[in-house]
């Protein structure tokens, strides 16, 4: 059975975990996030690519929440006292090895995805993880800053202003440009099942979604399509969702994040819906599922992965 | 009062701090040999600069004799799991900031002179850093290895290799297509005396007299030039000189390597050479000076400088 989930970063590594949980012996694909990519330092940095290898390669700090285990951060230091700017960005000496192995690939000519498959190589994650194009297109928010309106980097608004200066709006830098690559599109077209991580709605799956192609590559494929609300309540069970929706106009809600997304059956791309129980969503010509989405444990989020199989119908084929 | 230095690394750096104390209120030049420098990991590694400005801007450890002090190596470690070779090369974290910078700037299209002086800006050496040509020349060792004649570069041979295998000899890939720098060649016509450090005669002083139209500057300018002995007795000081010298036919001794300078009267660039107490050399054409050569400590090598001066016929002007 092949598997394959649209994610971000450190929410989609969560949910994959519970995907490979749930179904050990399926094809598992991960198709990531690659707006919040940025380059520091010279160094090609992918945040979602990193937090999943890692998660699921067993290398994050559980605590912290992101990044290696029992990181360090001496080149950071030394680079501040060089006044080499950004200071902001948490780049640790073990993550660093990463970026320096990938920077260095990509320069050498090889492409993001095969980048991403030797490293992959080392940390085993167990799943295929693809990175959504090999295209370079960097999310950037557009803000009032300094008296002025600019469009920052999103790590910059993400990391140094917390997400705390109102999003105007979101822009991916060479989106235009960008396509799925042959990999993703095969991915998406030989799938049994299609799912949508509970990562952010606008800056995650919003990005991996305005591909060029993307979206009629989902609705194209026979595999039906299953997301889950990033929502609960009113407040984004993590990360800062509720500073995206707001520039895009979309309720903080799961019926409001279920309807952005939309049913296939009319110019969306989903044919269910995985709500928190107890709440309700009316998402015309979606399935809709109120069941638990607390990621709390691998046990937890693998019952909302079979949750989403019976939304599919595919709960005998699959157990 | 401008004084210019060639120099290596290590002996080198040692010896501009006895520059710096003998004649504090001079203007010190040093010209420097990047022939060992290598690309590594996507960094450009400048071993001889690096060495002397962490030395001269009190960063080094001194115990080790190279490097910096409170170094770690978790980059080196990682990269090492991720089987990213070379795995050798001594890539400490603190380093590993310095190349990045620049590397980084290098990359925006920096002179390795520019960037060398933006570096210095934090190190405060006390003396002007000069690379001895902003072009890239990088020595290679020619040897036996694995059954066939290769050339491999240098750091290569020195650090994993630790010069063991026998040089047949020393090629400078990228030499003739190298010339000094403006800075250099100004450093050479404007001073008042020229020093050459008791540095590796083939690999670092050998490197820098062999950047095109470089032998010429120095015998074309007024100021004398004065070279000390890297070798005394029959064994280099430090380093491995004795490795290198037989490679191009000439004899570890004070007077072979003075021999191979040669006289500015002849065909060379010396007008005075410092050798060991106790020891003798003749070269014809060449004021030779014993006088004691051991880098014990830096009012030791300050005396050497001012030894060199005398030889010159500058002390009265110096002190």
């Amino acid at each position: 059975m092949q598997i394959t989930v649209l994610a971000g970063g450190i929410g989609g590594a969560r949910f994959l975990r519970g995907v490979r949980r749930a179904y050990p012996d399926a094809q598992i694909t991960a198709v990531i996030n690659t707006g919040d990519d940025i380059t520091l330092h010279g160094l090609r940095i992918c945040p979602d690519l990193d937090s999943v290898m890692y998660t699921l390669g067993g290398g994050t700090d559980t605590e912290r929440g992101w990044g290696r285990a029992d990181e360090s951060w001496r080149v950071k230091e030394e680079l501040a006292r060089y006044g080499a700017e950004p200071s902001w960005f948490g780049l640790g000496d073990l993550d660093l090895a990463t970026h320096l192995v990938r920077t260095q690939m990509l320069d050498a000519g090889y492409s993001l995805t095969d980048v991403t498959g030797a490293l992959c190589d080392r940390w085993q994650p167990g799943i295929r993880m693809l990175p959504m194009t090999d295209a370079r297109c960097e999310t950037h928010v557009v803000v009032q800053l300094d008296g002025a309106r600019r469009a920052i980097h999103f790590q910059q608004w993400w990391i140094k202003h917390r997400a705390e200066l109102p999003a105007e709006s979101f822009v991916q830098i060479g989106l235009e440009d960008a396509k799925p690559t042959e990999a993703v599109l095969s991915a998406i077209a030989d799938a049994d099942i299609l799912l949508i991580a509970p990562s952010n709605p606008v800056v995650s799956i919003g990005t991996i979604l305005n591909v060029p192609t993307m979206r009629e590559a989902l609705r194209a494929s026979a595999a039906p399509v299953v997301g889950l609300s990033p929502i609960i309540g009113n407040a984004p069970v993590r990360g800062m969702a509720d500073s995206c929706l707001p520039a895009i106009g979309v309720e903080v809600s799961a019926e409001g994040v279920g309807r952005h997304y939309g049913a296939r059956s009319a110019d969306g791309v989903l044919d269910g819906w995985l709500i928190q129980s107890g709440e309700s969503a009316d998402i015309p010509g979606v399935s809709v599922l109120p069941t638990p989405l607390l990621m709390s444990d691998d046990e937890a989020t693998a019952q909302m992965v079979r949750d989403a199989f019976a939304v599919a119908g595919l709960t005998s084929a699959a157990r």
